[in-house]
């Protein structure tokens, strides 16, 4: 077998054949094509092409370290599709919330844990995308990220400080010359022991969010230490708890003065949590593919699997609301795309309205996605849960869904809180 | 209290003030409008202004024969919007889905019991827009269903054969004149006994589905006996037994002869079952903004409801899916809209993207709308199931949403053919 | 048909005559009799053999003022098996809990809103029992009740103060010779309107619960009106809206005392509410019995439906929960009675913990038997919904049922208390 | 920290300490106090109060391997208390379902992994224990599994027949000397590469389940062939992939000939069905309390995230399915062992009964053993998902649990078909 995944091998030479990225990539064009404008659905099948080439290029099998992969796939402009980085005379083709669904799918398909680690490198670019101000070390950060030559890393949660950003504990203290001093520690941070390039949120008052400031850090620089943390549901994923010891940001790194960290930290967090739901959709979409095919070939009882009720009405259910999912999603991607190329970027009425709409759709697609991975996996058997296929990744990266941008609990605030402000209107 | 509903009054008056239609609709609005064009964001606003005013105008409870009401509202043209009806020099516009769906939700808010007996009409309309071949005495049926003068039904299911629609025991036999005598039994015809026009299928040959043929029927002939059977969810709505002994059809009134009436039965079914997708869809608002609104106001220990995480993160997650829902729903009206205007009419191949889609949304938007409704009248307590609001007549319709239209099965049934049909094609 | 329910006859004859009510109860049998001592079974064959007696010497259709029964039904000793009632010379054997489950089942196969309306006496029963203090006129309301020759209600809840029982607004003044005087509004009481006695709590002082105050009243009084409230979804119980003027209370009437009443409430609504969770467990089984008949029996596309895996996997499931619930009641209903004939009532120690399982199994109870009406009807298509079998009554009364005893709100509140306790105890 | 678990400390030294062993045990015994016979209780604390004396004296911190431990356990008598082992000479007592409950909770809050390494062993005594036959290899090895010095396990799964154990391709031909020789693959065999002793399934014939023989098979004999496989979710259990090429059973080895094997896997499947409800409760209640501890201490927003409804609710109804379902455990195990008590073993017509009991239970612990783990990992944030806790086990372990023991599918259908056969009795 090819580009062979586990080490034993649990299911059959003729299903592993056809659970391939280019089968998988057919089924999901499938379900798609009827909902895509051309543009989209062009640039889909480019990056799929662009992916299943440089798996059989480099024979990956997906146990690989997939840092290392970064840099071609910058190269090719598969890092974020989220602007045309005209900034850095990129002009990406198509480009903006629906194209980079597309560029998800696309890449999730290839490979989950990538594409959640690479989604952490695109936390980074947000900010220095809308706060580069064209300083130099801010414009080849940005542009180091988005080709892939380096990685990067947001820092936010704390040891302490969980789900409540605000009351953040890390300080940052002016020097003289200008400089701030950071001291802290924060934790749980995708690409933290991989990272080059850090942005980092520290208060002038510990608990006092209005003191907020946002730096960029290099993360070669005295007073950087991170560990890598085990999360046993990403293996390939290093995530960091990270200590800051008199760690010193010059001048032209600091993104946001005390006073400013609070508001840049809250104004990219919904086009962030969208790109969360855009993640779990694919997933939800890889662990369904990976089923539907096995379902249509394992026999059981003499008769292939998907035929008993009880096997393909599960699964049938799973798909419609991955669709439902999908369709939805794709509405409101283009509806910001629209209105991006209508008014240049997101108007502040519709980023209001997109707060509710984004922290419904991260709930709602969280657990949709844990629950495709879960459902698929017991419909696969013993062949769902083994290390052969890339449901294993999508098994451990789902179980960890819910928790990062924000828990149920904070997107449920979020929308209990719409409500209370919708009613005051009536 | 004006327009009270109940006989006892078991809501205080400010809280049943604030639940007024005008206030519902509101609500509906500020959640929709930035995902609505301008053009059906206005048409939603201008039917919700009928209906205001029919409501304040006519005293209305909601207590009352819905079915008196259906030639006003015929005459605002808001009996279905599928269509502009240039065939009866109408000139309906906005019209499609996306409209269909606006005038839903106006509809919906006003009277959900209502709403869903003048699907049943349009449900008799859609095979005589497709096949009067301008025949006169189809011509007028179609005006007088389209233009609320008459009430119409279609006669499918048979009491030993309800979802096998295909198996129909109901024969029909050809005279020497060329009309056709019918003979059997149907049951759970929504307005059969209020219908002044039926569409009744039925087959040369009992069980042989490729023998069918489709009839209209003027119910005043004889030969057509209809009881009104008991269903205690929709009180106002008259559903019925029919049996139909030697009723004769003339020549003239014969739809689709043997052998084309399976064809037809399915051809309308994806829009058909698109309609009930977006009945659900208002439904579930109805629901949601009654409770929303009540949680807001009703206070228990000292504080609104809606500030009890326990009562507010319920309501977020039932509101979260609804949204989600929408979206998904509109995206699809938008995108049959597209190609109808495109191609004058669905293109078969998107009509078989279709048939998955339809069955998709309607098993999920009919869990739903039962999931909304009843969840909500549990967040609003003794209020939720007393009769002084809509929230007693979406309890009730909900709790049988899933059945018309074709079971949960029948839609797994189709979605697990079509997972099949998607394999074949890898 | 005998007995036939509904006027016009949706479910054909053979499947009608095996929903009996002998084939119903035989199949409840069947699933429980490895796991009741034979005390019990016996006593559950006893009581099932009543009510088929009952059925058809009365002809009865369960369409009928089931009011009129309950003196019959209180001559066979089967209102409530809670206690032996030897304070009445009645000597009820079996008694306790295991067998007033046995008496439950038995009575709510026969008729669901019976049963619930007779669960409203007993709720009337329970504080009579506990403090009549030999006074004659309480032990007379009691025998009047017990025996079934007058009814009962209780009246805690109030318009504006439903979950907060505490907090009541209803007042009531110490006269000078030792009557009090009572005043204000109760709402949602079963029975109320046709209660012969009734149970009622006020306070002292508005919103003080330390001031309450527990009330026997004959309803013949003068200051006692009711007015009967429209719950759709059990048209046959009686609800009532009671207003209270200048009602006055003699000294022998007043069970407890100003500052007694609040314990009193408290005291025995551990077992009121495992006297909901019977209710429930039997409605579930009603409903999957009536399932289990239909699904075995009607045909689709040629085979009977339970053979197909998407009807019969999910009734599986639901009867899989039914029994598990089933199980940990039984276990909690001689664990009761055990503790009962040890120590001659429950002891503290024990009654505190039956606080958090009496939560726990009413908040679970209530979701299933909802769950289990919703879906079997659902699986029943037509059947399920229309008004040929007792689904009609199942369906509604189900949809109620969260409502009734502390809403799932208050019992997740009374647990989510419990869990910081027990932390304290680490 | 002592026992630390993971390399880099994510949550503070104060939640860790208690989260110790100890203080989850007081917990649980707390929990289920008032519904434990003396006997039972005394035993499981005694259980309990031997894991951490040796948690302690060898400084576990639950990263070793556990097979290493398993001696000791087995000295002690913790392997398993299904039968008191009197041919063993052991008089376990007590013994019975209880007991092996309260085992499994006491070894499963100390390891999880190791108890489900543990459950592979008791397959393979089971088998012996019943069919040993006075043979002296077979009671050595009886002896071995059930004192610890020897691992087992049972092969009967296989590549191309996963959930179709009777139409095996495995193949068993017997020799002139009265020996079988085995030949064919098996796969997923929980402690496979660790066994000693295994119990192997193979035919004369294949696909042929009447063919069945059930042989005992040292494994240092050749012809046996182990590869590991890798289920992520379960990283320290051995899992195997097994080939026979030849392998070569002496006649004494022959537990069941070939005709008689079939029933031999049956017959034992219920009590196999009841120990995995066992295991998945005990997961279930190692999930909350760890949940418990967590929310009772973590604070957010300067108030304990208990006293959050959106987070006490939710955990609050965890709790509480996890009560009902161990509340009906027990009842079982208790009639089990009441039976056994007055009959000597389980009697026929209860076993049958128990079929669908077991199948009952194991779907529904299977499906709330996932949720509790998913569930409360998410309400514990970045700690639950962390390497820090037990939490880290039980959340991969849960992941695979519907899959073993038969899937959700396979319960589905013996529930179904017994549906059938209850029928049939009406």
């Amino acid at each position: 077998m090819v580009n062979q995944k586990g080490e034993v091998q649990c299911i059959n030479d003729e299903i592993l054949e056809k659970l391939s990225l280019k089968n998988r990539y057919k089924f999901l064009n499938y379900n798609l094509m009827s909902f895509l404008e051309k543009e989209h659905l062009d640039f889909l099948k480019k990056a799929q092409k662009f992916f299943i080439g440089f798996e059989n290029r480099n024979n990956i099998t997906h146990n690989e370290d997939f840092y290392e992969w970064i840099p071609e796939i910058g190269k090719e402009g598969l890092i974020t599709r989220i602007n045309n980085f005209d900034i850095l005379d990129m002009n990406f083709e198509p480009h903006g919330f629906t194209a980079e669904f597309m560029r998800t799918l696309a890449t999730d398909f290839f490979d989950p844990q990538l594409t959640m680690g690479m989604g952490a490198n695109i936390l980074a670019i947000n900010p220095l995308l809308v706060h580069h101000e064209d300083v130099d070390i801010r414009i080849k950060a940005l542009k180091e990220l988005v080709t892939g030559q380096k990685n990067g890393c947001i820092c936010i949660t704390e040891p302490e400080r969980g789900s409540d950003a605000v009351h953040m504990l890390t300080t940052c203290d002016q020097q003289e010359d200008g400089s701030y001093m950071l001291n802290g520690e924060k934790i749980y941070q995708t690409n933290g022991p991989k990272a080059d390039w850090a942005i980092i949120y520290a208060v002038t008052e510990k608990n006092s969010g209005n003191t907020m400031g946002q730096f960029l850090v290099d993360t070669s620089w005295d007073g950087w230490k991170v560990e890598r943390i085990n999360i046993p549901w990403t293996p390939r994923i290093h995530l960091g708890k990270e200590t800051f010891t008199n760690l010193k940001v010059p001048p032209e790194y600091v993104l946001g003065k005390p006073g400013q960290g609070r508001e840049y930290l809250f104004e990219g967090l919904n086009l962030e949590r969208l790109g969360i739901v855009i993640l779990n959709v694919a997933e939800a979409w890889n662990a369904i593919t990976h089923a539907v095919i096995y379902a249509n070939m394992r026999k059981q009882f003499d008769q292939m699997i998907l035929k008993f009720q009880g096997v393909g009405f599960p699964l049938a259910d799973l798909w419609a609301e991955t669709m439902n999912l999908t369709l939805s999603t794709l509405n409101v991607c283009q509806r910001v795309d629209k209105k991006v190329e209508q008014f240049g970027s997101v108007p502040k009425q519709f980023n209001l309205t997109l707060m509710a709409t984004a922290a419904q759709l991260k709930s709602i697609s969280a657990k949709l996605a844990q629950k495709a991975a879960y459902e698929c996996a017991n419909l696969m058997g013993g062949a769902g849960v083994c290390d052969n296929t890339l449901m294993q990744d999508l098994l451990g990266i789902t179980r960890i869904q819910e928790i990062g941008g924000g828990t149920r609990q904070i997107q449920q605030y979020i929308m209990s809180l719409t409500l209370r402000q919708l009613f005051k209107l009536l």
